[in-house]
């Protein structure tokens, strides 16, 4: 049962979510539970959390935050209160110092009393109102994952926490590109406008076709990347900070909310 | 000169600034620097301010984040980077364990190296996009202060902030006020669309003529009461909540920033 793709789309958030936690789901998310939010999950000791809170609300666009758990809480109570971030996402990364230095698939061992954990919002849910309104994504076309890349776009610096924008880029025509813009204006608290359009070179992306994390698309005649400020930012900004610890999911392993992604449009 | 009405309108946020930093400007800030962004003032040391940002975070409709400063620094960069939040204010308010302690005219003598400034979006920069679209704004028709309620509509918790939301009231007909929640939502990050429209009973007002901050204004006959969440929530709170210390502004004291009311319609 778990192999067919229509009964994963129609599973509810508190089923998939059960099923990752006995182990018996360690892949990406991507088409589980259609219709609810996925989230970004980054992990901070008490210590930097405040720093952290800062940087995303300074940089709302790369860390749109959805829910902050209370001090050594892995409840996000407002988006998914029956979840368990020790246990809920598919496979963790572990950062020290600006380092990989793990991937867990649970952190039931590691969770201390002094975590905060921060759900951000992820452009999954402004791909469906794009896909909706007829507008392509061409690495769902191609069965792929989204090309990301770390721009020279800068962050508003928080405390210790400093660096570029990680973007993720969707291939499209002008006009395609215009209502695109307008649709995902329609989403703020899940990245929201494009950050860029056009010349990958203007914000310092030398290949379009070597992606920093993901995979890369095909960008046909007559289209244009058009890029959106991404998820995986606060993992880039671990690594360009050389944060002590932050634990993040692994990209594509994500929270599956309650909430529903139609919730976060403004209009 | 300062006397002129047109005058005080067409200044710009610095000459403003200015005024009231040499103390040749004591009163409400309204009127002044019309189209600039006018923001309310919370400053709490650095131990409660992660409370504090998560608080906000978690509660956006009272408490829109505009600005928040390093620690430390008086200077709100991202809003008015030549402010300074010592001086720059006409009148401040010193809440001490809860309770209202002093009014001063200046933070010079009393600035810690651990406060952390929050400027919050206020009504001021809906209230002109409502008037320009014909809805009435009564208390500014009867040249009064805008009528507050402390409500019983929650705040989500976040460490030691707990308590119910200030709303502000503005009365209207029906169709006036489907409008205003269209006007309103389009500015998200200044309270963004109302919190309750009609009976006042339901969100525990027991008399609309008896407003807890502010001062009561007419309410006509088909015309029904439309709340919109506050930015002297954070007053509210910290009285509720016993903070040790927090400074605001006095109500309708403002910061008078260097971004444009426009700046935040998201569309």
């Amino acid at each position: 049962m778990l192999n067919d793709t229509s009964s994963l789309s129609d599973m509810n958030p508190q089923q998939a979510r059960q099923m990752i936690r006995q182990g018996d789901w360690s892949k990406p998310t991507a088409g589980l539970c259609a219709g609810y939010t996925q989230a970004n999950l980054a992990i901070l000791p008490k210590a930097s959390a405040f720093d952290f809170l800062l940087f995303c609300q300074r940089n709302p666009k790369p860390c749109p935050l959805l829910d902050v758990t209370d001090v050594g809480s892995p409840i996000p109570k407002m988006i998914a209160a029956s979840a368990d971030l020790r246990t809920d996402i598919p496979k963790y990364r572990i950062y020290r110092h600006g380092e990989l230095a793990d991937e867990v698939m649970s952190l039931t061992e590691l969770w201390q009393d002094d975590w905060v954990g921060f759900l951000l919002g992820c452009s999954f849910t402004f791909e469906h109102p794009l896909l909706a309104e007829g507008i392509p994504v061409r690495h769902i076309e191609e069965g792929r994952n989204v090309p990301m890349y770390i721009s020279s776009l800068p962050c508003h610096d928080a405390g210790s926490f400093s660096g570029t924008m990680v973007v993720s880029m969707r291939p499209m025509t002008a006009t395609q590109a215009i209502r695109a813009v307008q649709i995902t204006s329609r989403f703020p608290s899940v990245h929201g406008a494009p950050v860029h359009i056009g010349d990958p070179t203007a914000i310092g992306i030398s290949d379009i076709n070597a992606p920093d994390f993901g995979e890369s698309v095909t960008l046909k005649s007559g289209e244009i990347p058009v890029f959106w400020a991404c998820g995986v930012t606060p993992q880039a900004i671990a690594i360009q900070s050389k944060i002590p610890l932050m634990v993040t999911h692994a990209p594509g392993h994500m929270l599956i909310c309650d909430v529903k992604d139609s919730a976060f449009a403004v209009f």
